[in-house]
Formats: C-alpha cells, structure tokens, sequence
C-alpha cells in the first residue's frame, strides 16, 4: 500500500483540464497496488482512479494493460474501463510519470473467501480468457521458468535467511520445473495475479476485477493456478479441497479444460507457487531503508510449493476422475 | 499517510450493522493521517470517512475531538460531523481499536496557497474560535512550554545530527520563551494543526475544515501563529509578508485581535515554530525499521524560529501599526 508520488491540486487540475470529466470535487491517495500511486477522485460525473505508473511498471507494456481493459469492458467483463481524454488517448503524463484515469468500481474484497466465492472467481475467470480470445496484442509473461531462474539467482545468497536450505530447494525445483512445464497448451490473455484483494463482491455477487498490470499471454490452466494458490488454502497454509473443488467447477462450467490441462494442474501449481514465493522473496531479502510497503512473507508460500510438490494426480484438486 | 490496521470486510460489515447507512459499495484505506488509518466508504447513502484510533490518540481524549466535530458542524462550521449509530452512539470499537464514522468532506487542499487563500483561512479560523466558545468540554494542549521541555530532553543527545549546536539551541530558546510566554490571552478552542492539508477548497471557496486531533483549550492567537508558520513562508523557507497580512486581515475582518494579542504574536510564532520542530525532530531521530510514514524534516521549523526570534514589532507581520 503505497502513494509515491505527491500530486498537487494545481497539477491535477491541469490534468484534467484534458479530459471531460466536470468539476473536481475531490481526490485522496488510496492504500492500494504496491506498484503504482493510486488515487480516488471525485468529480461532479463521477468516481475515477488516476493510476501514476512508477517506475517498476515498464511503460511500453502501458499500451497493453490498458487497451485490455478497454477491450475486456466492451466485451461485457466489469473491470476498470479507460477513460479518454479529449483527443481520445488514455494515456498522459503527470508529475514525470506515465498516467491513466479509469472508471472507480463498486465492491468489496473479501478477506476470507468461502467455496461459493471460489466457485463465482472460476466462472468469472473462464469468462475472462474467453472475453480476451481476439485481443490482438501479445505480452509475454516476464514472471515464468526463465524470470524465475533470474529471480532465484538474485535470492539465493541469502536465502538461507528465511529458510534453511531454502537455496538448494529452490534449485532443485526450478530444474524439475524447466524439464516438465508444459509448452503448448491452451493459451492467451490471463489476469496472473487474481488475489481476492483484486476481485470485488457486491454481498454474494463477484461485481468486478481490477488491477491487470501483470496480465500477459500464457496458458490458461495457469492462470487458473495462481488462483488455486492464493483461494484454497487456509491462514493456517491447509489445502482447502472443498474451496479448490468449487473453484475448478466454476470455472468448467463457462471453459471445460481439456486431459491436457488438467493433467498439467500440478506442475501449473507447483511453478506458480514457486513465482509468488520468489517476487516475496527477493522483496523481503530487499526492502530499502524508509519503505512504504511491508513484504509479504515468502514462507506461506514455500508451503504451497511443498505441497504441490507431492501431488501426483489432479483429482487431489478436485477434478472429476 | 498510513494504514495501520488492515480491515477486512467481514469486520466492516459487522461494525456497520449498527448504523443506519444502507448498503455498503466500497471501501478504500486512504494515503492520509499520520495518526491514525482511515478508510473512505462509500455506501447507498453517501461518502464517509472511518477513522481507526491508534496508539498516538489516548481514548480518553476522543470525546472531546468527536464532541467537537459535532458542535463545530451544528454551529456552521464545515467539518467532519461524526455519524450516530442507532444507540446514539458516535464512538464504537473495530479491530480492537477505537473507531468513529464522520460525514465526507468534498474538496481539495492546496499546496501551495496564495494570499488569496490566506485571507480565507483567516476569516474561517476566527470563525471557529468564536463557534468554540460556548463549546463546554476542556482538553490542555499537551505540546505547550511544559510538553516542549519533555520533548527537548527527548531529542537532545542526538539533535546534532540535525544541525551542530542544536541542543543548545533549544534550551537558550526553551529559557527565553518560558519566561515570557504570555498566560492571559484570550482562549477557548483551537485546531492546533491547521497546516494546508488539513483545509479544503472548491475552487477558490474555502469548504472546510479537518484533522482536529489536536484541537485543545489554549490561546486563539497561538493558533493564529501556528497558520502564520505553516501558510506564511515559502516552498525555499522566507517569510511571505503578503500572505501573512491576509491572514491575519482576514481572522480581524471576523474576530479583532486584542493589544496584548498583536503584542504577543512575535513569541507565539516563535513558540509554535519550535513546538513543530521539536516534534519533527523527535519523529526525524526515531523512524522505527518497517515504518509506513515519511518523516517530515525539522530543518524547516528550525529556520522559522531563527526567524521570528528576530522580530521585536508585530508590524512585521502585516498588523497595522
């Protein structure tokens, strides 16, 4: 959680004389996105984000991230839609920085999801890789097998610190993982970071989701991984078959996953674990003097590793035999 | 800004039940406070502001500046105005903390004010001392001479990280304004930390007022100097003669200082100068590891009390002689 960037109300205003958006009544920085500087406005048309893009985001991926959620919103997903200025782009800058404003989404983020919220987030994941079949731009994920390798090579010297032995471990991973991730299945635009604090519920209604800045072209049983990951597991770290169980009949119930995809279900787990437990990582082994954002603890999610790790049948997860 | 106390929804939800405010669509933590975590609700009834009390704030205390909000916002005053649950009640508890709902306040602060805006913030700040006067609770500033001192000792084995001679400094300047700090001005309430960002705009309109966690009983014409140190000098740190006299043009057009106020004002300003670099220093000399706030640099008050230890006439200011 995060403002990085001070913005001024002269520089706002300025800003926003650009676009057609009224009066501004108001704008707050918002404790939310550990990679950009988020802020709320209120103006007589509405709420809107203004999102600064710092400088962890590469700007010639901006174009991507936010010509999805403009397709993605014309399609019917409810995700924050890009609003353009009166020349029509929707990307400016502000205060030295690349800058968007988007539509503000109603919702909520649960804390706790329950196997009926795993259930509605596997639906609307389906819809989601459906709803982005014919977005004809490509982003490469930056975050699998060999972003991983670059990321442990950067851990591993003090790695040793959050785990012991954790170096090796990671290692002999990571050359399991290389040998057997699978090259061709079914692919496109994925979310790759559906943590419940991007995905709103209006009481039991999932009504929307948000932040798509690591969203990229990879498979979509991986996608369907990383949400596995961050929804079916308990504080405690306990896999939650149940919650696991409705999430994949959620999803199949929009996008049936092919023998393929579901035989790949726990390489797929196994190696988005390891992502997330690298990126927590390398943050937590660097955090700079006078940060803003705490680290998340990697070790939650070396405990997913290892349990994926020993699952050898996809109906551990839930899957129909 | 800061979020000290993560919320979850579960937890809103619940505490929510016992207001009367409709349907919960949204809640964001918010970039500002440096007390306290604050969220921005937005419910089928409106926009809100949740405040979460932490350790800085002493409960005992919260009466008081909820007492006040309530009695500003009846008098006039635009002010957060604290919101009733159905028992009546306008304190409760969430997350093991203190919590107060108030009304949102539209607006914008301004950075960089002009005269124009000094002006105003005098005539609304005069306003509120006489909208205070028949408010009937008391609460002593905690930070005036005797708070100084204990804050000075605090700092005083490492001031010189700050500046060389820094200690001495402060207890020349601690010896001289005990002696002649003036006991009988006229007093009642005062916001106590009425910087920019704590006063909003709507265009070139003042619109209101927030932040009165330090509101206390002391001298109008204290607070007065407080506002001539945080909207009188420029960005580079020199004394603004032009804003200073609207300032305090504009809280005359409403409320006439006395002569023993015009008298004073040399010493209040030289005490409000140091009483803001000494709590700067404090918070300078001891960012805890990990911590979420940015402190402020002491160097900016110091060069305000170099300078009004200077004045001996109060026409510097932009009193009339």
């Amino acid at each position: 959680m995060a403002v990085y960037t001070d913005v001024s109300a002269a520089d706002l205003t300025a800003f926003l004389e650009a676009y057609d958006l009224g009066t501004l009544l108001s704008f707050k920085g918002i404790a939310e996105g550990v990679e950009n500087s988020n802020f709320l406005l209120q103006t007589s048309r509405g709420a809107f984000i203004l999102t600064l893009y710092e400088k962890r985001v590469d700007a010639e991926d901006l174009p991507f991230f936010i010509g999805l959620l403009g397709h993605l919103s014309a399609k019917g997903l409810n995700c924050p839609q890009p609003v353009r200025n009166r020349s029509g782009d929707v990307l400016g800058r502000l205060c030295g920085r690349p800058a968007a404003i988007v539509t503000f989404l109603d919702g909520i983020w649960i804390a706790n999801p329950q196997a009926r919220h795993c259930q509605a987030l596997g639906e609307v994941l389906a819809r989601l890789h459906l709803a982005g079949a014919d977005f004809p731009m490509r982003r490469a994920n930056a975050l699998s097998v060999d972003g991983w390798k670059r990321l442990s090579a950067q851990a591993a010297p003090r790695a040793h610190e959050v785990a012991a032995g954790l170096a090796a471990e990671i290692e002999t991973d990571l050359a399991d993982l290389s040998a057997r991730w699978p090259r061709d299945l079914p692919a496109g635009v994925i979310h790759a970071d559906l943590f419940p604090d991007n995905v709103f519920f209006l009481g039991e209604t999932l009504s929307g989701l948000i932040d798509f800045y690591f969203a990229c072209t990879d498979a979509f049983a991986y996608d369907l991984s990383i949400c596995l990951n961050a929804w079916c597991f308990s504080a405690a770290g306990a896999f939650d078959a149940a919650k696991s169980e409705a999430l994949l009949a959620g999803y199949q119930s929009i996008r049936p996953l092919t023998l393929a995809e579901r035989q790949a279900l726990p390489v797929l787990a196994h190696g988005s674990a390891l992502r997330f437990m690298l990126t927590r990582l390398v943050d937590w082994l660097n955090v700079p003097p006078g940060a803003l954002v705490r680290p998340k603890d990697p070790r939650e999610y070396l405990g997913k590793m290892r349990f994926h790790r020993t699952v050898e049948d996809s109906r551990i997860y839930g899957l129909p035999g």
